[in-house]
């Protein structure tokens, strides 16, 4: 939970001045959030976030990550959508950090994961792979294969501090994972960090998927992946095959997966797991005690990587 | 900041069920506020703020807290009311924790203070005293000038670290309070933490008070020498001479200082400065690394007592 930049009120009333959206009536930060610092904004108008970007994210993204906001949420994608200032600009400056205002969306997100969510999350990430077809920029997945031998350079053997062997159990998982990845699935805007937190749901309906800070051009059944990892196993880190079901068959009734996108599931499912774990370890190593953030565990990742190394075709997802 | 337990969906639904105030709309933490876990929840019949009381503050003050907040509500104070289940009670449980619901209040705090704050901010004192005046039952301070032998007991020779000689320095401050505390003044309800992140402004109006979990039964003017220390300082730590006067002779408008006071002013301002240097001493000797939420620095409070200590009458604030 995080917000590292405090925004004073002279700012803050200087800020709206640039924007159409009514007067100031109540401004809290939220705990929620691990990159960047948000704010619930009211006005007399309405409610909104307010995000100013940290570090982490590379300014030069900012414009691509709002146009696709704002083309998905054109499209029938219940996603946050950046409101202009007056200039007609989405993306402005606050208090030395690039910052933007988009609309606030109901719902909560699940602590607990049922089954009803997954068949819901698979409905919806499938209408997000096809409502992204027609957005034509591309921007790589900066944390994709290609990324993941630096991130694991950037990880001293001090990983099997956390557990002995570690480190050369990741090293082998990564020639596994660049051995068998493929080399062509249909690709698209990938949502690529779309965990639990990341979705709201009102009355058991999915209400809002958020931060859109990881999305990249990548094969859709990558974020399919993604999705399997966090949705998908239990708090003992056993896999819930019934949650896996309900989330590719929900998936599939949109967007059905070729025959290659199946048979890469068990890689694709495994370099989700590794790229997790290789981050994971990377701010284990670099979090700074004292830090706002307290560093998430590696060994959930683990744990996952090695159920995926087991597996060897779609069957074992529940397909 | 901090939310230090997380509600999950399913308690939250299960504790909104006990009351009658709307459908869930929106649920999110609250990065503000150090002692207790906060979210910011709305419902179809408009917003509230969700408390879980934490280790800090004791169960058993908490009647007493929300009957002074629904008292001073009642009494024309802007301050959180708390919500009744529809059985009647405000105080109920959630994740092992008491709990409770009260309105939301609208405005933002400032983060940089101007005289006219402090005027505002003096009306709006004096009026919460005011309506104290008939509200009988008494909380002890327990943080007050009784407890100060005992906080610095809690406190080891170790704070040399943080500055060489304070540990004597502070022993010697304490010496003088007790030796100057006045005997008896005006006493009643005092709000005892009414920092500008507890203070909310709209369109330069106070706006709303929150946080009375320090509230307690004590010297009325020991209230303003806490806002004279929380308020009239500039960062780097001179006394701003306008915004005392300003704060002081709005007070007095409505609740004049009877002459003991007003002598006792600068042993109460030494008293106040040296409360919260003692709090903030043990909290950053007690703080483990990678807590939630970071000490604040003890220093500040050491500038601000060193100034008290070389003021002899309530001219010196503005009188």
């Amino acid at each position: 939970m995080a917000v590292y930049t405090d925004v004073s009120d002279d700012a803050l009333a200087a800020f709206l001045t640039e924007y159409d959206i009514g007067a100031l009536v109540a401004f809290r930060g939220i705990a929620e959030g691990v990159e960047n610092s948000n704010f619930s904004l009211r006005t007399t108008q309405g409610d909104y976030i307010l995000t100013l970007y940290e570090r982490r994210v590379d300014p030069a993204d900012l414009p691509w990550f709002l146009a696709l906001m704002r083309h998905l949420a054109a499209h029938g994608i219940a996603c946050p959508l950046p409101v202009a200032g007056r200039d007609g600009a989405a993306l402005r400056e606050l208090c030395g950090r690039p910052a933007a205002v988009t609309t606030f969306l109901p719902g909560v997100w699940p602590r607990r994961v049922q089954v009803a969510h997954c068949t819901e999350l698979g409905t919806k990430l499938a209408a997000l792979h096809l409502a992204g077809q027609n957005f034509i920029p591309e921007r790589p997945n900066a944390l994709g294969i290609e990324a993941w031998p630096g991130l694991l350079a950037r990880i001293s053997a001090d990983a099997d501090r956390l557990r002995p062997g570690l480190y050369a159990e990741v090293t082998r998982a990564l020639a596994i994972c660049r051995d068998d990845w493929p080399a062509a699935l249909p690709r698209g805007q990938i949502h690529a960090d779309l965990f639990p937190d990341n979705v709201f749901f009102l009355d058991g309906a999915l209400s809002g998927l958020i931060d859109f800070y990881f999305a990249c051009t990548d094969f859709l059944a990558y974020d399919l992946a993604i999705c399997l990892n966090a949705w998908c196993f239990e708090a003992d880190m056993s896999f819930n095959l019934t949650k896996s079901r309900a989330l590719l068959l929900a998936y599939q009734r949109h967007r059905p997966l070729d025959l290659a996108e199946r048979a890469a599931l068990p890689a694709l499912c495994r370099g989700a797991a590794l790229r997790f774990l290789l981050t994971r370890l990377f701010d284990w190593q670099n979090t700074p005690p004292g830090a706002l953030v307290t560093p998430k565990n590696p060994l959930e990742y683990l744990h996952r990587l090695r159920f995926h190394l087991t597996t060897s075709s779609d069957r074992a997802y529940g397909l």
